[in-house]
């Protein structure tokens, strides 16, 4: 086996032990301070950053939300978000994942509410899931992923404008990989590695508009103009 | 077995044969017309619908957000949404589910892409998973569900302002479920049936506030009113 896919092995395996202590550990949800990435970490933050990073400090130094930057003496560095969507797993709304980039070599990110993974490595880019077989079809490309609307009504008042639909699922990594199968992804706010590297790695294939604050992706050139056009009005 | 747990049992049992044809069957997305409650319908939508027909005929007379009424001389009504969120799966977006009300005796809300399910019957409400154990925490109760955010920027710059975070995932029957472990629900928009029966039913110990085109709804009073005070500034 290639490193890249020992790396993504061992990245999915943890992925299955972070959904086993999401079952099973206690006080999952209690603060446990603020985090490096500048959020709050809830316990089972720190529980997830553990499994990632007993397990994958032989590939590389580790950059993570929590924790912040271990340097394991390697040569390539590997960035972790242990839960993207702590929020969201936190009032048991079902769209949280982790992702993990290793540098130049192999990302993977996985919804760790249904199994549903999202792998890049030296084979190639592809959508699976951990536990049955993936659900695959013609999607339809016709709703927005928009990641911080809450923050944003100037941009929603101009989506609704020119009646768009959009989602507002709140797990930054995990939007911008489902969002090969949608119109677009809009993310307004502080951009920070962990939240995209990985997804950036296995969508490289897509458009990508990038600003201080703003990113723009979508599978197809002439969505992601519409969609940039609408918002910059 | 009771009646009502008959019922839950024959509803489950179509939910896994709905999970089943989104995994077999062949172009699950083509339209093919407008349903009864005014949407596309697409291909799938029909194809869960029959499966729903056909097994809970026994039990009652049928409202179904594609065919309409379906008279089968029977005294209760079963009302039914055989997908919820079709503009979720058509475009990948993890976030879908079917709603079904048997008229004061029971109501099963499957989210399809994950197998968690809400059901009340005679022996009262649970939260369970069809495919594993079922996850269970303290949530946290601060997020809000917003559905239909993205006709509603007024409310959304309501809520901004006073730094409320919402997700807008898409799928009403499936967010008036879940939102027993979120701050509140937010709905504004036309209200039809077959979108709340089975989640009212079941979330019938939460605080519910109606208007013609508005419904909110929280676990707690004080949420209720806080965020009622918000979006009625």
């Amino acid at each position: 086996m290639s490193l890249a896919s020992n790396f993504v092995d061992a990245t999915l395996c943890c992925a299955l032990k972070v959904i086993r202590a999401l079952h099973e550990e206690l006080n999952l949800f209690e603060e446990k301070g603020i985090g490096f990435g500048g959020d709050r970490s809830l316990n089972i933050d720190l529980i997830a950053e553990k499994i990632f990073i007993k397990k994958l400090s032989e590939f590389g130094n580790i950059l993570s939300e929590e924790a912040g930057f271990i340097d394991n003496g390697k040569d390539k560095k590997i960035v972790i978000d242990p839960i993207d969507g702590s929020y969201n797993v936190s009032n048991n709304i079902p769209y949280f994942g982790c992702s993990v980039y290793f540098e130049d070599t192999a990302s993977v990110v996985v919804n760790l509410s249904n199994g549903d993974y999202f792998v890049k490595d030296d084979k190639g880019k592809r959508f699976d899931n951990l536990f049955r077989k993936p659900f695959h079809a013609n999607f339809r490309h016709d709703v927005i992923l928009f990641e911080k609307a809450y923050q944003n009504p100037d941009m929603v008042a101009k989506l609704a404008k020119h009646s768009l639909k959009f989602r507002a699922p709140g797990a930054l990594s995990l939007s911008l990989s489902y969002g090969e199968a949608s119109k677009a992804v809009i993310y307004k706010g502080e951009i920070r590695e962990f939240d995209i590297a990985a997804a950036k790695f296995y969508n490289s294939d897509c458009h990508w508009h990038f600003e201080e604050d703003l990113i723009v992706m979508s599978p197809k050139k002439e969505y992601l103009e519409e969609v940039l056009s609408i918002i910059k009005e």
